[in-house]
């Protein structure tokens, strides 16, 4: 029976819901996974943090109150966030990684990925910022430290997207993908379906919480290349940076726009999407599109994400499914933890 | 490098473009795949076989005529299918096996399989039949003999869906799955919301290479129970037999039951679907089910399949595709060699 030892850097619904899932689960996975999670580390910019290397009580941390340095009514806890202690010094043989993604320059969750593979430490992280913006880099450092480093979530949460395309579609010869990788705007453009206008349907998004108070990241497409910048890199082998791709919102879009689609029986999507071309490079963009209804794309309404995979031997195949929630992106983080498991049983 | 030999049971469409792939790109899955395929064997009811244990030239046979005894034109070859010598004395690492499907004993399909297991070979098969009806004894035989035996393609042709749910699902304890996992009956449906009649649908199938002349088990739901049966086994560990599984196909269905569901906002589905109820127990079923236009099964339109999985930590995750065709199918046979590829380079 393997049990491993994790650190959990950022605790705020994500890291919380895997708190919940051990504190329920972990006999469970002893005989369906094949290993149990002990976790031994947890800090917060917000709530502080604490190190407990013989174990911490999962239930105890899933309910602790949100309150400012909430981590130091604990006993051993600090209403500080001892980032570097928790990783380097809590004896955790995985870090989970779902701090807060800067999307300028990927700190400080890159900082927290890079400490932890450099102490040879496996690493899975939420995050969209270190992949997009330091993958190169960082997945060296984990091939060079011989560690896992695996980001699932980071482009449509639980949903299964890079692993599928790795491990279910290779062979196929990829040859692109189109996605819909914002929850936020794809309920926006299907609001305004339903005859809102653009303000509106965000503010509506926002209400339900879709939406952050400044949607720019959502509905400008940013969010959206960030994720495009991933899976164009990891599954079509491609170098991209960010200021390769492409990229325009929805916000010039009005219900006139949407009204025609309807007549000429087609939707108007935001759509992620690389190709990769005779030459073997790769052109990518964010976008709004116009789908004909007979799209693989075209019926995903509100804030469901989606990814049509296109390849020379299947055509399109497509996968939908949640791409966000904090349950759906704690089961990213275990899906991870299983990749890493198998890893280390095959080593 | 590794170099699997491989015989192919069954020489229609599939194993046919299977030899193309081989012909097409060795070279290719040399480096990116890691290993190459050597043909030894080739069998076929109507076409007659031919062992080459040096190895038979994969483009000659994805070219050979297809006239009766056909094999006979070449140097070794005989106008009879030798199964048993092909499999057994071929010196075949792997069986490439995709015969007729007999739905009511899964014969001769199960005992080519059962020749090969327990000679020791791996097993790949994109036969529903042996699977669904003798999975558990066949399974049993690939663990004693410690080969592998993969059949990705038994369900929806190339389209991941056995290997997409327990290798990029586990741990999200799935609950059930709904699927529309027949094209032609798919299809059918389709045309009748374009305003056809089921016979006149039936017909355009035909024609069109869908539906079989005998459309009775794809539109009576005999063809979706099989496959009801392997994934309610293999995902949601049920026991069940396809005596088990209820079955109402969309013949009873006519034009007014279709124009009555666009008026509701819902559309008829031929549904296969599974549910895990909380005592452990398995429920079974094939019969057409009214979609609401937000089911992410209503927008699957024409000869398309997809399963969408429910699970308790995602909710309903959707993937869709292809369900069938010889290029789709021969790519189902060569990701689940590479399955058996991962597991000999894991052993």
């Amino acid at each position: 029976m393997t049990e491993y030892k994790i650190a959990l850097v950022g605790f705020g619904g994500v890291n919380r819901a895997l708190a919940q899932l051990i504190a329920e689960r972990n006999a469970r996975w002893k005989t369906e996974l094949g290993f149990t999670l002990k976790i031994v580390g947890v800090t917060d910019l917000f709530l502080g943090s604490l190190i407990g290397r013989e174990g911490l009580d999962a239930g105890v941390l899933a309910r602790l109150p949100a309150v400012k340095g909430a981590f130091a009514q604990l006993p051993g806890g600090s209403a500080e966030a001892q980032n570097a202690a928790v990783i380097k010094d809590s004896g955790a043989d995985i870090i989970a990684e779902a701090t807060f993604t800067n999307p300028v320059d990927g700190e400080p969750a890159t900082s927290f990925c890079r400490w932890a593979l450099e102490n040879g430490q496996h690493v899975v992280t939420t995050n969209k910022g270190p992949i997009a913006l330091h993958g190169p880099e960082l997945k060296a450092l984990a091939l060079r430290h011989d560690v896992g480093f695996e980001y699932e979530g980071a482009v449509m949460s639980g949903t299964p997207v890079i692993r599928l395309a790795k491990q279910t579609l290779a062979g196929s010869e990829l040859s692109g993908f189109e996605g819909i990788l914002n929850g936020t705007s794809n309920y926006v453009l299907t609001r305004m379906e339903g005859g809102l206008g653009f303000a509106e349907a965000v503010r509506e998004a926002q209400v339900l919480g879709y939406a952050e108070a400044d949607p720019t990241a959502d509905v400008e497409g940013h969010d959206v290349r960030l994720k495009v910048v991933i899976l164009a890199n990891e599954l079509l082998g491609a170098k991209l940076t960010v200021s390769d791709v492409s990229c325009n919102g929805i916000s010039a879009l009005d219900l006139a726009d949407i009204e025609q689609a309807r007549a000429d029986g087609a939707r108007w999507k935001l759509i992620g999407a690389a190709t990769r071309h005779a030459d073997g490079s790769v052109s990518a963009s964010v976008e709004p599109r116009l789908l004909g209804n007979d799209h693989p794309l075209a019926g995903i309404s509100g804030a469901t994400n989606a990814v049509s995979f296109n390849s020379e031997l299947l055509g399109a195949v497509t996968v939908s499914g949640p791409g966000a929630g904090r349950m759906e992106t704690a089961f990213a983080l275990l899906s991870d933890i299983i990749a890493i498991h198998r890893r280390v049983a095959h080593h």
